[in-house]
């Protein structure tokens, strides 16, 4: 084993000049979706947050097995849920190769495996003090959308991000010679990068608030303090936060272009451990606030 | 992809060496165990399940995740878990390399991944007209748990199967070049050989009931002819079913000393789809009774 426990994914010894990566969530209905969702958004979504998994390894997705746990045998349903589950699988060319399904309380498991070359799986652990801190994307619009209300979400594109979050596969293939370690966001930037610097030798990270990106959308409906705050303890995000030498900021520009995804520079990586945000004024201050808690027991 | 779905595991290209095969299985509260079952067992039985998987495809166990959901962050049922967890995954050298908990209604998700030498997987498919049909340990001991009060069965040690199965994987290894086919029984003997003999090629069975091996307390407790039924159609056994060519009995009744597990040959496979019993006066009958459903709805 390469990767096991406490990384995103676990990375194993396989081809010759691969290394496995495999990733598995649990997504129980009234915690991570709401029963009455759209079974086309829940099933694209369950396969979505594994993926987001992968990608922020660097590997690229290969198989996944599907584990759902469903009250009834509603056909219908049952049918929805496959077109948005394979809707994404065919996108990425990922084949279902196993589970099962059991009468139960709904919960969806799924477990996806890809292949790295060996050696190059971006971990949480790689980051050096002084790396630069970047993000994929727009940040705090899913726990935006949780907030609006539902008709108003209907008619905001970047909102739907709650329900079709979209894997980062491609960046997070690319990052794997640039980057020095990586996470996707999924409980807030604030937790998962904390996450990642502590991983990473026992380090912390500075974070320029006045650099952290917002949609469009986000910033016609709050106030900057207010998606901040979202885009802090917020969840369910899935871009990718990862560190780099300041040497590959160029190479990070070039290739954020190449695959057509914003990336902002937000922070460093600094020997003081905790999360540090640089206010409006200037000033340097730690910030305490939590993660977003989807559930309440810490990953095994 | 090797072998996907429809078979006890899915086998992906991986070492130069070998194959991956991955196995996953969901148990619900309150259908694959009791709620007030002892975590412990519930622990050793949630692994036993995916590995017994990994067996029938004659794979070497390597690594696990492990997806909890559970209402409460009860420590020491949790403990308890855990201990039953471990002690099986300890004796077999599987690392647990990820997984998650989430709160919600009591299930298990557990993924089981290990490997194979290049294209040596024993799938179910491969059985020929003629091969025998051969059976691991003893049958129907878990279903006859299931009808006896619980504390007689805290009395009789071979009935302790159903909560603490064996999952048979050194003799899964071996049989990897001698055997055709095979297939774990978890839902009795009928629906799972009926399965196997149908993957390869459209095949029948035909199992002479009076070879049917059951425990001296299986006997003690229940005439044979209801002992016979809950072998056919009763659940949890985890013992191996599998098929070899005529040629290698001689081999097979080696294998079953050097791992110390009894191996009887109980039948034949045939042309004939279908799953046909030779009764005690000779004849021959087809059986329709069904297998154990767990679950209402089939593997995906």
């Amino acid at each position: 084993m390469k990767v096991g426990i406490g990384d995103d994914g676990a990375v194993l010894a396989a081809h010759e000049d691969n290394d496995l990566v495999v990733a598995t969530d649990t997504l129980v209905s009234g915690i991570h979706f709401w029963e009455e969702s759209s079974p086309v958004n829940i099933g694209y979504k369950s396969l979505a947050v594994s993926l987001s998994d992968l990608a922020a390894m660097g590997a690229d997705p290969d198989w996944v097995l599907l584990n759902l746990v469903i009250r009834e045998a509603d056909s219908q349903w049952l049918e929805n849920f496959a077109s948005g589950f394979f809707e994404l699988a065919d996108r990425f060319d990922v084949q279902l190769v196993g589970g099962d399904t059991t009468c139960g309380p709904l919960s969806i498991t799924v477990t996806a495996g890809g292949w790295v070359p060996k050696e190059g799986a971006i971990t949480r652990a790689g980051a050096k003090s002084g790396d630069l801190v970047f993000v994929s994307g727009t940040l705090g619009d899913a726990a935006l959308g949780l907030e609006v209300e539902p008709e108003r979400m209907a008619n905001l594109p970047s909102l739907s991000r709650i329900h079709r979050p979209e894997p980062r596969i491609r960046l997070g293939q690319e990052l794997r010679t640039i980057a020095s370690a990586a996470i996707d966001v999924s409980d807030g930037l604030a937790s998962d990068l904390t996450h990642l610097a502590r991983a990473s030798g026992g380090m912390g990270a500075v974070v320029d608030e006045r650099l952290i990106p917002f949609s469009d959308n986000a910033c016609s409906l709050k106030p900057r303090d207010e998606l901040l705050l979202l885009a802090l303890s917020g969840g369910d995000d899935y871009e990718l936060c990862f560190t780099a030498n300041p040497s590959r900021e160029k190479a990070i520009v070039r290739l954020s272009g190449q695959v057509g995804i914003p990336i902002t520079r937000i922070g460093m990586i600094s020997e003081t451990p905790g999360f540090w945000l640089i206010g409006s004024g200037g000033k340097c201050k730690q910030y305490l606030g939590g993660g977003y808690q989807h559930q309440w027991a810490p990953d095994v």
